[in-house]
């Protein structure tokens, strides 16, 4: 239940400019880090499981379902089950995204 | 589904050091900022709600279920339903926890 941000060993670097590590997660949450170079795209997706993202650093032009956004540091978001979801990185940071369940497909068997 | 910290309403002092800041909630989460100062106390409690939480600054002293370990900036850690847990916060600073459900004793027509 304690998990250590230098330990983690889950990493996946999408060559495009965002790393992704999976913090941790048990019972139904799970918590990611994902680092973003300026100008780098989280194409818009969608998955059945409930998200909230904290902006702990820099500038993000979110898009959720059709809405647009421009969040900083400290602002927080919630993306609805099989909400179509995205994001362009206007400035170098990093979100903490938290899910309900875990997202499997994030497990390292799963890659 | 946005959430700007600088639009937050939902601020509680403690009076002993810390305060919590709701930044928001929607689905089955809830997004809520809690910043300490050095020294001030989470005392032990305990709740029916699954939580994760994010050291985003500082450093802390948390107990979970009778098991301690310090935290700093970057780590995080997770708490099942209805168990006991508390910190103490060594170095100011700032705490990111996200429930689910959602806290329905945080919002303000139940304080």
């Amino acid at each position: 239940m304690f998990f250590f941000a230098d330990q983690a060993t889950n990493v996946y670097d999408n060559g495009q400019g965002v790393v992704r590590t999976v913090l941790g997660y048990d019972g139904h949450m799970m918590i990611v880090r994902n680092d973003f170079e300026t100008g780098a795209i989280g194409a818009l997706h969608s998955h059945p499981h409930e998200q909230t993202t904290y902006v702990q650093s820099g500038r993000f032009l979110f898009t959720i379902d059709g809405e647009e956004h421009e969040v900083k540091a400290g602002d927080a978001l919630h993306k609805n089950p099989n909400v179509v979801h995205g994001c362009k990185c206007l400035e170098a940071g990093t979100l903490i995204d938290i899910f309900t369940p875990i997202r499997e497909d994030f497990l390292p068997e799963q890659q």
